[in-house]
């Protein structure tokens, strides 16, 4: 594998940048300009979330139409755009109107993203300031990369940046922000990944969507699931040669990993492994929803090793499991390793409480259960549910 | 309806008992004993878990082959003996058999429950001497009641009692404990239901599983299914006359929001009221998930009307929905009330922020959703999510 860098120093054919519109109070960034020399095949995957907001409801419109095209995309923070009817549906289209008169392509060759509040409509002289300054500012280099993923954060502490140059062949590059309201069965809040590999039209979203399943789906940090979801891919398509899928796969994998390492509140790094189920669904389930219980989740931020609350979290997950069967290890860091044996043949081992206790104060800690059914096999990341968790949702709007 | 009472005047033919037999590290009470004088028709609800503790095994068991001839309920707090193995099982066979002795009664009349830390062995010693300690304290009165009541709580701060005196007919009073660990599709962690009134065999078990579906199946702390749940009813059957039905439900359902008011670190009582979705069972799928996502949770903790994440809730449950067609409200209390309409024709009406953030910091909050679809429809009760909630659970074994 080749290594992947927390930052992009250039991608072939895109420029970006990220400047203060004024939709935080701050002096913060606060919108994203991404635009393509020559048009992009594209893909998106998208929330599942029934209650969508206008911006993901106007790009899954415009990539089930076409998936060739592409020139930009911009994205808004502070307001999700989210349960605004109609207004905020025009509203999307003027904004991708906007961007394409600065970029010079056609309206439909503009796609959008948004994260905020839900529920208030886009400032809108605030959106056309922000393209009006970013237009002015795009760049390739490292430098506006940063810029441009610092200015589609919201609660995120850093920004998410992740890039892979294989083989001197093509690169892969990407953006995401998201630190709460992320689930298992989502992408993530908001992903940008641009590519100069060859993909053809056809193959873009399989791609795409293979990708997130080993990524932004293998992730939780409170369960819920927001209304503006998005992750997009833009290829070129000038580079020649090279297999972008496991790549592609890396890069998504950093980002994902990215956004849980900074989950809202998040002290501690937690991997869930999950094999021996009767099927990869089965250990999924039962990997989620260890990976969303609260009485886990706070365990760990407290640093008690109170594994009873996994074989709980296990026993609830809706899979039919016999605990005779089951084994549960617990080891400090986040690649694979099965150290201490807490639980098997129904009952706790004779293990080292101290042992245990100083593995659960580690930054990173890897859970390893065996269902003892089968060959299904899953890993989910999370992380721990802190006293911060609750303060940084308790006044959101705030 | 009669009036459901927040204590126990005696129920004619039980004597309760509640003690401290050391379980607790401080003098509280810690060991419960409830005996009839004669033998009482019974059904039970257990948790849906996988994992289940070995007193919950014993008793489906015994209430499996029969539901006649129960003469008492031990119930012990500290230790859940759960993932406990074959050592657990045998621990529930020796307690219950340890309570027929002191009763007179065969050990297969003889229920037990426990409640605590997964994942430790009973300690048998202190099972016995709680034995015989609540076995010379046992009496019918109102005192008794509330000692039995608070000898079964863990992390609750006060005991959850209620009773129900119908027409001079008959009587239904119940104890419950849980705070933490309480989710929708079960039961609650622990409760008991005792009645005069008659019940057929054959009856006994229906009637139980439709007052807890009315009820302790309608409450939701935070998502998680505890592996000891269980739900008791007890017959005598001597009262002659009246239907027990409604009265059972009434009792049940203060029970219930006892346990949600009382919620770990809870600070406000939430009721989640979901009509016109196409099936009861939707709106409780749509309400459910309302009731136990954090985001919505830490927003009424935080005083922060942020109805958008009822939205958001409402659209990840699973359910087609069409945002179009919803409205939703808020009232303060916990009466069914529609006071601020939020939303309507798919965008935020032109409510008062000002009152709106009023309701969300009254300590009861009333929330009505409209699908806009169908008749289905349902009533949740939760509570808000808090510092507290964390704090008590980062730490819970130490």
């Amino acid at each position: 594998m080749t290594d992947v860098l927390p930052h992009i120093d250039g991608v072939p054919g895109f420029k970006v940048a990220g400047v203060h519109a004024g939709l935080k109070d701050d002096v913060a960034l606060d919108f994203a300009l991404l635009v393509s020399d020559t048009p992009c095949t594209a893909a998106g995957v998208f929330t599942t979330n029934q209650v969508k907001s206008a911006h993901v409801l106007v790009d899954m419109e415009r990539l089930e139409k076409k998936r060739t095209g592409y020139r930009a995309v911009a994205v808004n923070t502070k307001c999700a755009n989210a349960c605004t009817g109609q207004q905020g549906i025009d509203n999307a289209l003027q904004m991708a109107r906007w961007v394409a008169e600065k970029v010079g392509c056609a309206e439909d060759e503009v796609l959008v993203m948004s994260t905020g509040v839900i529920g208030t409509q886009l400032p809108m002289d605030k959106i056309k300031r922000g393209i009006e300054l970013a237009a002015e500012k795009l760049d390739g280099g490292r430098e506006a990369w940063q810029r441009t993923a610092e200015a589609i954060m919201t609660t995120d502490t850093r920004p998410k940046i992740a890039s892979l140059k294989q083989d001197d062949q093509f690169t892969v590059a990407g953006i995401a922000k998201g630190a709460g309201m992320i689930a298992p069965n989502m992408a993530t809040m908001l992903g940008i990944v641009v590519t100069d590999a060859a993909l053809e039209e056809a193959a873009i979203l399989p791609t795409l969507q293979k990708a997130c399943d080993k990524s932004f789906n293998c992730i939780s940090v409170d369960g819920d699931t927001s209304t503006n979801d998005t992750v997009l891919l833009l290829s070129t398509g000038k580079a020649t040669g090279g297999e972008i899928a496991q790549p592609l796969v890396d890069v998504c994998r950093k980002l994902a990993q990215g956004v849980v390492r900074d989950g809202e509140g998040a002290t501690k790094f937690i991997t869930i492994q999950v094999f021996g189920a009767e099927s990869d669904a089965s250990a999924k389930a039962i990997a989620n929803t260890i990976a969303t219980s609260p009485l886990v989740k706070t365990a760990f931020y407290g640093g008690d090793a109170n594994w009873g609350r996994i074989m709980m979290a296990a026993g609830r997950s809706g899979v039919t499991l016999d605990p005779k069967q089951m084994k549960l290890w617990m080891a400090g860091g986040d690649t694979e390793r099965r150290e201490l044996l807490l639980f098997a043949d129904g009952l706790p081992t004779d293990y080292s409480e101290e042992r245990a206790t100083a593995i659960v104060h580690e930054p990173s800690i890897y859970v390893t259960l065996d269902c003892g059914q089968g060959k299904g096999h899953a890993v989910v990341w999370t992380c721990d549910l802190s006293h911060d968790y609750v303060s940084i949702n308790g006044h959101y709007r705030s």
